[in-house]
């Protein structure tokens, strides 16, 4: 039994500081570093890369919209021509930067609303699949478990990862509960783990009304930006370790 | 004989055009495309790569310092750490999107304000060229012909490309007449085509003072931002091609 | 019988020209005038507005969506708090330059993809609404003529004032034709002149299909950002003189 | 005996927090509110404003260099024109917002490389002075106590009020002694509290080599962007009431 464990790094911006990266870096084993559009400045992003590259940890380019002041959470009527180029840039910027860090990109997660948009938005879906094959079409693209942009990726010729939220509930058709909606954000550390080893030896999890779904997840995505979500995944590392799971990169 | 012809290209933003990329593409040999950072949106930056493809056109990463609204030819005083990952993450940028171009970059020049500086600041001429070597070693650097930084570039084991500028005046110690003064910037095409050829040809350029001064260009750099300078160039090109001079990219 | 007519000016930003400002300063009657969130720098804000001011043209503050590359004509799912407070501050921002240049700030209109929006979201149609008030609430609001948005600020205690577009075709109902449809834009000076004549003297325009309807404008909008354009709003402004009609702010 | 206590806050961007303003809030009685130049988001801006309403702390504008990457920290060779339009901007910019949030700006003060810069660079200086005046020359200007500038403003008319730095060092002629020399700056709560005491009962501050240099100040400058930070400006608050000293804004 083996899984990734990966979390969004990077996500400084000058000096405003997000999240422990140094912390986080002892846990993943996938790290998605933040392009320049949502978050990270070209000097941080460096730095980020760097300390990845000696922990050992497999790095991603995680595009966005670009939108600094909305952190790329805001839904953007973004037209082909500026989607497509915008996400060969931003992989191309922190190909040169991994170069520079001594390690390479290795896959491409979408960030924020850019990640949901294509999950099930066919046009957007296309460019982002397209942007990633004009740079490079051996690199994975990391997809929300279920989602028809698994299929639309993979219909491409993409290599599809699909990724498990480890603190978020799940309905019953495998979708994620909507934030806002009791039980869509987990906040109990062994809960959460234990969801996560189960998923992990069994590919199922339990949903809001206490049924299983079959999920098939390559990759659980884990969170650091506060206190709290760092010990949740440090309680999440210890127990999949505790039950012989293998931590380690998908690419 | 034979030179390169080098003009600044992709220099729109958004619905803001900037010069006549077609024509100067019928022109010269080499594009400076910029980057993002002092002019160059993702689509405007992947439309003039794929023209520049199209005509055969070498494509160069035209970096600069982050200052869209002063187009970066404002002095800034930027730390090594930001300025070495800036020129990475623009090289970088470029180079994906002259992928999916289906060309290549192949050669490194900075922008304005840059350019000037790195001339004969030896500090940020060190983190350009650390810069470079980090991404790509064999990338030549584009410089002012007889700069302190040609020197300095070499000396770090980077390929020099020394360029003249086909409209502006000389001093008689080989430097640029500083803007402002006196037979700073040259209007007349004829003269300015027969100075380029003299140049080609012999190696020498007349000055502010009627004397000649040694000068080795592998390129010269001209402009095509209205349609005074579109003419010039034209007429350099005329002139050269009929003086016998093969016009063909340096890199 | 008396019209205003309105153009959206200094819409330049940094080296990057747009439209031909002085020329049009000699046709409208009104200017809105960037803000700097979809273009604008506050030096070129500040020339247009001192220029308005020798000519004794009125100034409204062309408030967007904070997009730059993308001119604020993209959609933007903007929460309420970052709409406000945006409007409240490009609004303050153009107060204050207008000070700087002798004139002051005498309506708002909101820009490309949040005027759009606004005329029919009731969500963003609030923000804007409540961020002129927290301002200043006897500040005009353009709206287009015939749109919700109408009401919705004239609920509010907001002085109203409705627009039509010279240039644009109207479906029987009042509404603008979408862009791409036959007929959405017209090119005929001569045809759009004598249409906003007959709007102006009649109150009605035609439209798609033949039928008039009746349409209650108190601003034309012109355009004057290609030679086109600019002779399209003088040929307007002529027909109009020429029928007696007088051409003044709104405001 | 009576001083002003001011600090920087509305230094948050977006989702990146920075301060802790609603502590800083409950100690200073000036706030200088960033304007979005160098730091600050519309919607962060107003809430510290309303923050600082409810408070009863005076608002002023930190006007600052365009360069949110650089955090207005990096020397920037600015033309004439980008700075006075930019400084108006800025500053109707926090009017507009502050009206909203029931206030008003009450002064000016420059923040990083250009409240550096302008102490002693006389070009510069002018320009901020006219915006200032452009804008409502009744503002106050904050200045380096000692610095050329406080002469320049007066000159021009403007109201000067000179600050003291709390946890900097001084050298004897009264300048402050640069980052990075030993001394400079100083991080024992209770020494700086008795300096600033002696500032104000005195008005002498100790030097570095323990002479007393004459200082004339409106204000001290705290920060509260560390623990640290904030345990000293409670200390300095603590001391100088229990001098006896009255702690009121200068505007």
């Amino acid at each position: 039994m083996k899984i990734d464990l990966n979390s969004d790094l990077g996500e400084s911006l000058g000096v405003w500081r997000m999240g422990d990266d140094a912390a986080m870096l002892g846990l993943v084993t996938s790290a998605n570093v933040a392009c320049g559009f949502h978050a990270g400045d070209p000097a941080g992003m460096l730095a980020t890369l760097k300390a990845a590259a000696e922990r050992g940890v497999a790095v991603g380019a995680h595009v966005a919209y670009p939108d600094l002041v909305g952190f790329g959470r805001r839904a953007m009527d973004i037209a082909s021509a500026d989607l497509v180029a915008g996400v060969v840039y931003q992989i191309g910027a922190l190909q040169a930067l991994a170069r520079a860090a001594g390690t390479k990109v290795r896959y491409v997660k979408p960030h924020g609303a850019l990640y949901n948009t294509i999950a099930h938005d066919a046009r957007q879906a296309r460019d982002v699949i397209a942007a990633i094959r004009a740079v490079d079409a051996s690199l994975p693209l990391v997809v929300l478990a279920g989602a028809p942009l698994a299929r639309w990726a993979a219909d491409a010729g993409l290599r599809v990862v699909a990724e498990a939220f480890a603190d978020r509930g799940y309905a019953p058709d495998g979708t994620l509960l909507p934030r806002g909606t009791p039980g869509a954000v987990l906040h109990d550390p062994t809960r959460v783990a234990q969801r996560m080893q189960r998923l992990v030896r069994e590919g199922v999890v339990e949903t809001a009304d206490g049924s299983l779904v079959r999920l098939q997840a390559d990759s659980i995505c884990v969170h650091g930006d506060s206190p709290g979500a760092l010990a949740m995944t440090t309680q999440v590392r210890h127990v999949l370790e505790g039950a012989g799971v293998t931590l380690a990169p998908f690419a």
